[in-house]
């Protein structure tokens, strides 16, 4: 189902991480639902968890931990997102990662949990803990397709990527995996993704990189705000190629930046093109608006709309749909006479009427298409937005209305 | 499919509005789509429109004719939106109170134009034109159920009331009639309401009585601002009962307002349980909030949510859902450990978790039912909101992915 969508053929090892992969039973049988990653000393490890309210207790441990030490493993499981489990869950979070730590002989501090999938079941952590020994054993560099596998959960493909950068000192690699597939909205325990590199980077200028990479790929897939109670991304630089880079104005700081950008951008995509339900993969792209949290703002009224979402389920160029969106998204000294809607390359909407020249056939040709871009003008500023998303399908509702059945 | 609505059996007449529906063939065959209102000389007329900044053509003339003049006749059609239409569409809602005007013996800004279907088509202003002399000849008090009727588009039960109330003064009636089922977000050129009576009241007052009514009604099946193209509801009072109220602080002006308001209720309740593929009508209650203003935004985050919807539509009484829409919705000091939830009577979650001896077959018989009362309350504060919604259904996708085929 999922929109021009492969499984990744290989990843490529990253220098300094090892991972394994095991069926715990949690959820799942006859898979691997649990993960261990081993980080090695001396890598720096940023982070950046979902703003909901009701973040998940591996969150919350996951925050405390990272703020407190230097990550040496993350445990990620998938099938129960130990969200809304009050006490007993950050109980939970907290025996899997004492149990990592017996295990591999850590500080339980060292340890960041993650998990996803079913919100307010009890953590099945026996199951947990009995499969760590063997993890511990399994680790290698060579894990990551298994990884990638493992994290699923309505997901239908694996989604990683891996490429090498160039540096002056060298060639660096960078390999990630993530998971997610509800993304509609990303308000269900959706969104994991993990992403290494052996080059060598200060703390703080990692930080720096995985927000300008966030900025640009996962939050142009989710409403700021708008998060699961789970949602993680997790960048690690283990120092390994030997590769470094240590300061923001050193150009090689510049390419490696962009590289991960280019791979959280990848994984960002990969997700919606796997969102439930998907069977179209839509760039909603707004020009002419007076600020970028104006532009963000309508594309996602736009993104959101069930009207609009069905309308590219069914091939329908219903322009009356996206103009009713963008009208109640509520942008200061919006003109409705001004408004220009293209889709692809074809002019649909000019001046807020129908394009001269426009007809219903040439905009079912576009709409056909499974890729679909749809540019919005307002013609009122110079700012703009791009986010990616779904259609809204008959599957749509299908997944979500059989997830827990 | 609509939830627990049925057809109004009869509609009173309101000494003072006569009425008239014909086929006029703008797009459906076979059923009439126009419908002629008169309201009597010196009746008071007070109207809110949709705050889209994409208001369709009838809606900007209207608002310009009513503040120009004293209406004595509205026109509706159903089947053309008459919305982004650009210029030839203020040419053509002119046209039809043109025409209007011709036939009935009134000046242009003396007639209201109201439209509701399809955007951005054409409106078949000659076919109005045509059915207008029958129409003026038609007019007679007795039409309200066919009006219902005539004013449908996706609706699959017309929607009207009828009741009466005892004044000081004497007996006044209250009628209206209503339109509208696409409900998740009415963000379709959606919702039409015409509510008469044959009170006396001062514009003024009507105008206060309207808006308080829209309050309770209207509005709490709509987000504020997220209100379609075309969105109208009209209140008419004729004065000709005889029964008259001039002054706010009457005993009878409250006695009044509140039989408006809850005509206008059962009007808009009426809209959410045909809402397109309704399964379930569901109750959103807010408690313990700090504003108002936030109760509200928390209770259309979580009826907006598609895995909420879903979750109602499969009975799951899937909390995590709940609680991920509510985590999301940035009320300002939001603690997860305090939240209680309950479905109808039984207690869900409390203090952010299940609550005790909570178990999910008690939680599917409560979903299981057509109309669900989901309680929300964050013990922050002491203000509350209380909206009403539907489920997401495969068959809502089915009607809006096939609405124009």
């Amino acid at each position: 189902m999922a929109v021009g969508l492969t499984p990744p053929r290989r990843l490529a090892p990253v220098a300094g991480i090892r991972l394994a992969s095991a069926p715990a039973g949690i959820r799942y049988q006859g898979r691997d639902d649990l993960v261990l990653m081993e980080i090695a000393p001396g890598a720096a490890t940023a982070a950046v968890f979902t703003r909901n309210a009701f973040a998940a207790a591996p969150v919350s441990v996951g925050r405390t931990h990272l703020a407190n030490s230097s990550p040496r493993y993350l445990l990620i499981n998938s099938g129960n997102a130990n969200a809304g489990t009050g006490e007993a869950g950050l109980r939970d979070a907290l025996a899997c990662c004492q149990a990592v730590a017996r295990a591999c002989g850590c500080a339980q501090a060292e340890v960041l949990p993650f998990s996803t999938g079913v919100i307010g079941a009890p953590l099945a952590v026996a199951r947990i803990t009995a499969a760590l020994p063997g993890l511990a054993r399994d680790l290698c560099e060579d894990g990551w397709l298994a990884v990638a596998q493992a994290i699923m959960t309505t997901d239908t493909v694996p989604k990683g990527i891996s490429h090498s950068i160039d540096l002056e000192g060298g060639r660096v690699w960078i390999t990630g995996v993530a998971k997610g597939a509800g993304m509609i909205r990303p308000d269900m325990a959706t969104m994991l993704a993990f992403v290494a590199s052996d080059i060598r980077m200060p703390q703080s200028l990692l930080e720096a990189a995985l927000r300008d990479a966030v900025a640009g790929s996962f939050n142009a897939i989710t409403v700021d705000g708008d998060t699961s109670t789970n949602d993680a991304c997790v960048v690690m630089a283990t120092g390994r190629s030997g590769v470094a880079i240590e300061r923001e104005d050193e150009p090689g700081y510049t390419v490696f930046r962009l590289g991960l950008s280019e791979a959280m951008g990848h994984l960002a995509q990969s997700i919606v093109r796997d969102g439930e339900g998907a069977t179209k993969f839509i760039t909603v792209q707004l020009r002419g608006v007076p600020t970028e949290r104006e532009a963000r703002q309508v594309a996602y009224t736009v993104a959101h709309s069930p009207l609009v979402k069905t309308a590219f389920f069914a091939s329908d160029p219903n322009w009356g749909r996206i103009l009713a969106a963008v009208g109640r998204s509520e942008v200061a000294g919006l003109d409705a006479t001004r408004v220009d809607i293209h889709l692809d390359d074809l002019p649909v909407v000019q001046g807020g009427a129908a394009a001269p020249g426009y007809t219903e056939a040439a905009g079912c040709r576009v709409m056909s298409s499974p890729e679909i871009r749809l540019v919005i003008d307002l013609k009122l500023g110079h700012c703009g937005a791009e986010i990616w998303t779904t259609d809204l399908s008959h599957d749509y509702v299908r997944i979500n209305a059989e997830y827990r059945s």
